[in-house]
């Protein structure tokens, strides 16, 4: 019966519902719910909340503890049963959808020398991040690239793509990231396997970097691309470091998040797809950032070095390649342990969609000089 | 404990994930569980769809079975208490979040002559599409306007904003429209009360429409709007009634919308806000459209006329101030079926958020010459 | 020979170029000359003026000396032989290029009943101002529309066009105002008479006012309009009006210009075409605005009233139909001389260009009060 | 008296004005005149060409001609009353605005070691390409960055701007390249010279490129560049060469352009400044391009190689640091006469004011396999 699990959210504030039950209003609940309608008094409370509240909850995935783990699924499932072997980041606050953190999807995929997975296309955006091995590759709509450790590759939504492990490479891990439960949650995803289970590469290999990341603010000339998404799909690692620790030199940086650059895509000087956005930050030295929280979720993958970030008033240490998310609206800042040598924060976020949408906020933290208290658990 | 409810959803098609359960992957899924992670391809194809199964279900409310109860809850509840007596649209397969469609919130508010409800903001966007009663009149941001029978206005996101009706006015009733759903599952929804609880109508009454839908293609010169949502806040029924009959004459139509027009922002030609566009159609006398399906979620009213639609294989009956749904992507078509008077439906959408992220798709129904067959339940 | 004539233009300011002629300078000139090269400090401050000094003078063209003119041209010249039968107007300091004011044409063009010109197209974008006399009509790629006094029509760059006088109308008059001159000045203007000489008029009459100009912030929905140009080519007078008296009960207007609005490109929110944009402004009875002064040029119409303008401490005394111009960067102020009537300018300029270069600029007289002395010749 | 010098421009063709000069007109434009108005048939031809004929010449400028006599100007004059020692491209078509081509100027400057400019700022937008010397410097609103032989940098509108050479450097000679007759034609220069003739460095030098050219499609954080111009001063010879070599191993290439890359603002992916858009292209060894011509003028300067290009029929041969221009819709294509190396040109143009004033047009040649018929003088 549903009037016995009905709730009443009440709040005793002017401007908000607290409407007491009686056996009238119940009844008329109940007369309502045959017209699958009801009293918005008995939920506004609850649907109008004065804040966010994320159902997510920090978390830091360590990579000690799931490497082992994500190199035996290889061991323990062929490529051809389980489509893709990943062992996905499942936050414990959004089990339903999936999620690492928000809407966002993270998984740790690992191939070995010789495999090749079928190409697909979705409406998902994708991205990896390479965390180990060598030889790996991706292909999207015919352009193929290799992959190196710190590299971040996008297959954005509607292309076809797939990947790969040369013969004499090694087995390789990388993190992927996908806006999948956004997708889902949006009612709009679709998913094809590629006719012939592989696509042909039908560019030069590394064509996309060669022609879009070929250097200091150049791109080709009479070039006519239309998609929403970067036609640079990888962004190495080498010259990202080089283009952060140049930036350093000329930077105060951010109070919040030290030396901070985005990957944009080069058409637009935006975001590298339309849901998600990516960025790479340098935390100098021993710097500890100062606290601030906005709309929007975060999932970072430390690049470099070792420290630990607050979030929530919870302290969570991490060294290279562990992966922590930060939830919307919660306080967060950052500390790089190391008194002598930079770290590096691999991030990325659905920042796009806040922006796209006009819901994106920010808000410094104002009390203790800008730091949380660490709460003891 | 975990495991007995752990799902695993099997395709037996290349390209999918197809492993079966073994005493060994139990155990492993046991251990991943351990860490906040999982096996991607024990959910690969729950998450992956072939394409959108809306959780929504198609719903016709006919307004001859609310109206009562809508009236009656300005007798059952105070407005000190309720904040707003509104009986709101819950969909069957979206009742957790209180939508009517998709993350659509919508419902029938009723107010009362000399009545006049708080003043607040939140990050949700609103707008109200007026039913029946006269003396109703909304504030947003200082700029008062009156509303009457088919009148739609916006209350954007952010906006200080209330309603009321006029002491010499009659009780009146209006179909509030709201992304409330979408501004939770975002988790971005802040709330505001009015400090003052009511705010002053600082702008000459009516100025918005005076200024911004003063006539054809025509704007006030040296604005410095810059907000992300429409300067004109209300669209009045006759001349919009007007333009529709002006079209008529000179178009052809859609095939699958009639004589359509979209409400817009006259700053930049798109939607009137950033998360939700509305518009009114008009069905020739005796108009049946053709089918199609679309990512994205529409609520409509009829504004005129009666008819039915067909959506999903399903006839649903309308006639004027009924609302009904169309989910995404489920197949729809409408009708006029008086034969001699044109109809209109006036709806509101969230295609904004389709486009913006760029996961907008579109199909027209190929079989039976563009219409579905009517499935007998 | 050149040295003789050669202009040397010194200032004796630091900064600026301030080099006598030697022997042996005037021999190095020569020498550079010889290499089509010269030596900039001799023109320095020529090119690189303090600020702009408009080669174009403020005119007064009073329609009651022109009108008879402009019919007469209908008895000298036949529509085959002429083209066009139009009066030009030719600013005294811009006879070379044939403007009426920087880079704009301005003609006042007669037609009689029963006329129809030959159907062209060029890189010159053209607007039209109606004047006097029934029947005329224009069709612009298809699109055909009747025009009445004071109506305002846009026949955009690349559009095949031509206007005509039915056979059950009157010797009409109109206003053109074209931006052939800065055409021809960018090097860019192309010229094609239609092959059939006629194009035909392949949609409903009136059907670009009947969609883009229907009403109240609607537009058609699922338009593919893509051009650089308004949809909408026709802008009533009637409509007009009611939209500036409309607008006026609600704003202050603004100290330079009254109450203003601008014609819009319903697609964009923003100029008719990319060249050339157009206002109407009412001035209230009685009404002085304060002098401005800013970038672009502008050529107004009386659409209805009496009053004054002194442009560059000049008074101009302008009554219905006279035509006059505000060139660059001249202050300029607006005087309705009724008491109890409100009197209408409609006026065309390039600020588009300006703005779409980023080199608009806009400053308003600080002293006495805002207003110009009245200079005595 | 006026009548004598009237030109009559007639055309025997259906649409073209082709009216004789007859006594009673003669009189009527005697008349039109006295109230500064004119009969348009009599230019109506001449306004409104069939296409652009442009009153630019191909002209190809030899540095070895050159060079001596702008060595020279630093003797000749000091830069105290010079302002700078400039020699200028003065096309012979265009003496009368001191054009290079179009409306573009331009001019080979030098300074000498411990030699600094006075700062200033104007509406025109300015850019260099440094020719030769060591220790040369710009500065732009405080950002100050070193130059080396094949750097591109802007100064863009509205920036305070100087330049200098060090006292360990050598005389140094770049082009200038500037927007200033086109500024001066829509009358809208403004010329400041620094209130305290020299600004002072704000910011880390070289912060510009640090930040701006960092790397591979990354860009700060965080940032809140509005202007209408790129945060990028500075685009260096070493990585743009470097792009043009990775980006020729993955394209075919254009047929009329060879390997071409344009110069971006990374905040917006389009041209480097509003007025003036700038290119490095490479002529792979032996490379003979097709014709094409387009609106637009482009003015070349030889970065590395020789060859020759065909403008308008004409044969010029160049070698490095040869500047030569193409005027509006000319014919051209180049060789690279060198069979084992690579040829690049730089140029600069006015492609952004014919893109925003939707003007562009491009046309390739069709007869003779493309390639333009060596016309003998």
């Amino acid at each position: 019966m549903k009037t016995a699990a009905r709730a009443n959210h009440r709040e005793d504030i002017v401007g908000r519902a607290n409407v007491e039950d009686t056996p009238e209003l119940l009844a008329y609940y109940d007369e309502l719910d045959k017209h699958h309608t009801a009293a918005l008094w008995t939920v506004a409370n609850k649907i109008e909340p004065w804040q966010p509240q994320s159902s997510s909850v920090p978390v830091v995935w360590r990579y000690k503890d799931l490497r082992e783990h994500v190199l035996r699924s290889a061991d323990l499932v062929s490529p051809e049963k389980a489509g893709r072997r990943v062992v996905y980041l499942s936050n414990p606050g959004r089990q339903d959808v999936a999620a690492a953190v928000g809407w966002l999807y993270s998984g740790l995929q690992t191939m070995r020398p010789g495999e090749l997975a079928t190409s697909h296309k979705h409406s998902a955006s994708a991205l990896r991040f390479i965390m180990e091995g060598s030889g790996a590759f991706t292909i999207v709509d015919g352009h193929k690239m290799t992959l190196g450790a710190n590299d971040f590759v996008i297959t954005p939504n509607g292309t076809w793509h797939e990947h790969g492990v040369s013969e004499d490479g090694t087995q390789c891990i990388w993190q992927d990231g996908l806006d999948i439960p956004l997708m889902n949650a949006l009612e709009a995803n679709f998913f094809t396997v590629h006719p012939e289970l592989q696509q042909a590469v039908t560019y030069p290999v590394e064509d996309s970097t060669a022609a879009w990341a070929a250097g200091t603010g150049l791109v080709p000339a009479n070039d006519t691309w239309s998609h929403g998404y970067s036609p640079l799909f990888k962004y190495e690692w080498a010259p990202t470091y080089e283009a952060l620790a140049r930036y350093a030199k000329v930077t105060d940086g951010s109070p919040f998040d030290g030396v901070m650059m985005n990957y944009i895509n080069p058409k637009t000087g935006g975001p590298v797809m339309q849901t998600m956005g990516a960025s790479m930050q340098l935390l100098r030295p021993g710097e500890h950032t100062k606290a601030h929280r906005h709309t929007g979720s975060v999932l970072y993958q430390v690049a470099k070095g070792k420290g630990y970030s607050i979030i929530n008033g919870q302290r969570f240490d991490w060294e290279e390649h562990d992966i922590f998310c930060v939830p919307t609206w919660m306080f967060h800042e950052h500390v790089n342990a190391n008194p002598s040598e930079d770290a590096c924060l691999f991030s990325f976020n659905d920042m796009p969609v806040m922006n796209s949408l006009g819901i994106y906020r920010e808000e410094a933290l104002k009390e203790n000089g800008g730091h949380q208290k660490i709460q003891t658990p």
